[in-house]
């Protein structure tokens, strides 16, 4: 019988000058994969170089989080660039990563498209594209973390790209297996416990639990827990914990027992 | 008798959204290498990938043209950052260049310091190491185009880095071989025949040419044009022709011919 | 019989650092209103100053030109701002430029909305409150130039905020007296002097006239003409000299016979 | 025998966006004076009218806090601008407080430069002069803070412009009375109960004890606390306390019991 493995990713070095986001110190003590801003949304060259280099004495892997240019927004904003546009802009971001993960020597390996450019990518077929192409024209042996389901994952296929199917720790998922949105009440789980059983069922039943209870099957790589958000270590220490007190194994999909 | 060769280089894709800077499509009809800004003192992802694109069908090499996150002040002046600051902001940089040049399915053969960032090479030791450390840090093989003499020149020997040694076609240089500063009178060339005549002299005769007449013995692999100031064009033209009717053979640095 | 009036103005001020846009200098010496860019969408504090000390001296009356933070989009796309947090943006940008027409010794007598900012005037109820609001909290005396017939102009009137009612020179009118929009052939005219005696019609005939050559009554304080297209200036003076020919006098809104 | 009557000052509204720095709330509960960061090292204008709109509600007196545009930097290095650009950036700055202090309908009363920018009107003239030359041509009415026995004290003295005189809560001081630099160690109190009764002798005393023990007799208007250091809350409430303990009376300058 085959162990179940996951990874366990978060959002990284997201800070920006002075200014401080997340605790991730802790939380590399925790996940398997480091998604670090590039510099646009969030993040800055001395803040990439010490996250990726902090990552490497860690065992964590790494990958590139591009975003919209919007700094005063974290990236949690639709800027309306056009596809082409959002093609050259995750390729500079995927290449300023490239060249700060090789000076912190500890390389890139994925891709995962941040805040409000990675929710696009569930439904908005181009701009899911230009994001493909981007990886593909970068670097084709970058892995793209999609959300599990979503439009990027069949694209991505449809290129040869490699995936990693993601879901989210704290978020609950509608009947279609989208993220309900965070304006509706229940939105965000907050309660660990709830949290890391709701993960595990997941895992352990191969698919996305929706709000009602039902099981939509899907194949989950990796699981998406926060740094900074208010009991955010905990939750995420209490995913690891679980899934491990119950036999699963979490290691990087770009580990050799991985993708 | 072995025939001279030298490189003519320029800055390039320095405007920003809907700001022009230079007749980049008219100068890369003359030159064989654009130096390319990557974003953070000018250019942005869009002109960035246009660029690269221009110069490939024109088969002119590019390099990346890194310089001081400074938008405001085109990179035209020292913004105090640290040696090892400067490290991640190149290699950041470089890294962008990269990502955007492979998109652009034509990479990028060196790396030049821009403006402010390039004026500190010739005589900072800790900031030229900065800039090498950085290069070897993200891709060894990337030429550093090094003003002729200067102590970037030495430190990248030093390290084992590639250089192509650089003279300006319109600057005068001091007795020690540095740049007259741009305020003394006669710092900058206008006349495009005399510029062309003075560079002539310079790579038939192994050296620079300083104010008083002198000549410095130095190596030297390209020459710099530029593509923003009036009449840069026809300086650039005149510099071409006159090296190619006195049998200077105009080719990349980067060409199997070159370095 | 009285004499027919009209303003013109035109934006002002565009450049950024050492990135130049439009021929500020000879619009100067043709419009009556100088809209300038407070630093957000273009401009900075150097332009800014030498902009109100240049309109200063050629007489022209001038106004804070506010517009979406967006410097790489020059103010053109739409940014996903809160009318809450567009009422901040608005007041920021009055009161920098307050700052620096007092600075210039040549004071704001009006606040016109830039490009995305501005369009979204003419119909969104909620986006005109909000720059209404900010004029209102800053200084309730500024006039705000509104597109002719526009929400934002009822707004302005139910808040007992001045308004002067705006044409544009240079684009066509559908039948409801709303903007053309870009796209659509014909939406924005070339020929100066098509352009000059459709201008004229409107303000003698006291109406839009549309594509249809339909002419919506409304009132006309002022016509927006270009500095940065090719072949502006032209157009400007031409529409000028149209109008003085015929005996309209040309002469800020702000100014005693002006409203 | 007269009261003798101190402010207390602080610098807020330092955050970007999603970015938090320091605890404005609390900081607000002890001092008399806000300074307001004006968008360029820090702030934006959400933060601006909600720091105005808070210290309104508390009673606590406005003003601008301008820097240098350096939103990565802090505002803490020196940027290269001339006298002149510094000039415009200062009344820039005051322009957009007074906009969004307006706007909160709790105008500004003062000005005090920010990290670098604060620090070089201790000794440079022509750094004092522009940012007095803002001061007086936006609004001659606005009291400027200036560390106690600066160059920018007799500055605005010469100009007619009202000044109050400061020093810092934490940090030690030479023999010339200036800022021991922060390198040094001893530099910055961490101390609340030292701290404060530094500040009480200095305030009783009138003048600045420097790190001999020697009192260099100053007037003094107002003292600087943090919001943004480890126990800086502590450190301001036990300044205010032991002030008040000893019958010191704690009000704004601007008061009328003030300047």
């Amino acid at each position: 019988m085959s162990v179940i493995q996951v990874d366990l990713n978060s959002d990284m070095g997201e800070g920006y000058g002075a200014y401080k986001m997340g605790d991730d110190a802790a939380i590399l003590d925790i996940v398997t994969s480091a998604n670090v801003a590039c510099g646009l949304h969030a993040g800055d060259p001395e803040i990439m170089a010490r996250t990726f280099s902090l990552a490497k004495t860690k065992n964590v892997m790494v990958g590139a989080h591009p975003g919209f240019p919007d700094l005063w927004g974290f990236g949690r904003r639709i800027i309306p660039y056009t596809p082409g546009e959002i093609e050259r802009l995750v390729a500079y971001q995927i290449g300023a990563a490239q060249g700060l993960s090789a000076y912190a020597d500890h390389p890139i390996t994925y891709v995962k498209a941040h805040g409000a450019l990675g929710n696009l990518t569930q439904t908005e077929e181009d701009i899911a594209i230009a994001i493909a192409n981007a990886i593909q024209a970068v670097d084709k042996n970058l892995v793209c973390v999609t959300f599990a389901g979503a439009v990027m994952e069949r694209v991505c296929k449809d290129k040869g790209i490699k995936t990693a199917a993601e879901v989210f720790a704290d978020r609950a998922y509608d009947e279609e297996g989208h993220l309900v949105h965070r304006k509706i009440p229940g939105a965000v789980l907050r309660d660990p416990v709830q949290a890391a059983e709701r993960m595990l069922r997941m895992i352990q039943g191969g698919g996305i639990e929706t709000v009602s209870g039902k099981m939509l099957p899907v194949h989950i790589d990796t699981i998406c827990v926060h740094s900074d958000t208010p009991g955010a270590i905990t939750m995420a220490s209490e995913v690891r914990r679980l899934l491990e007190a119950n036999g699963v194994k979490v290691a990087s999909f770009a580990s050799p027992q991985g993708l």
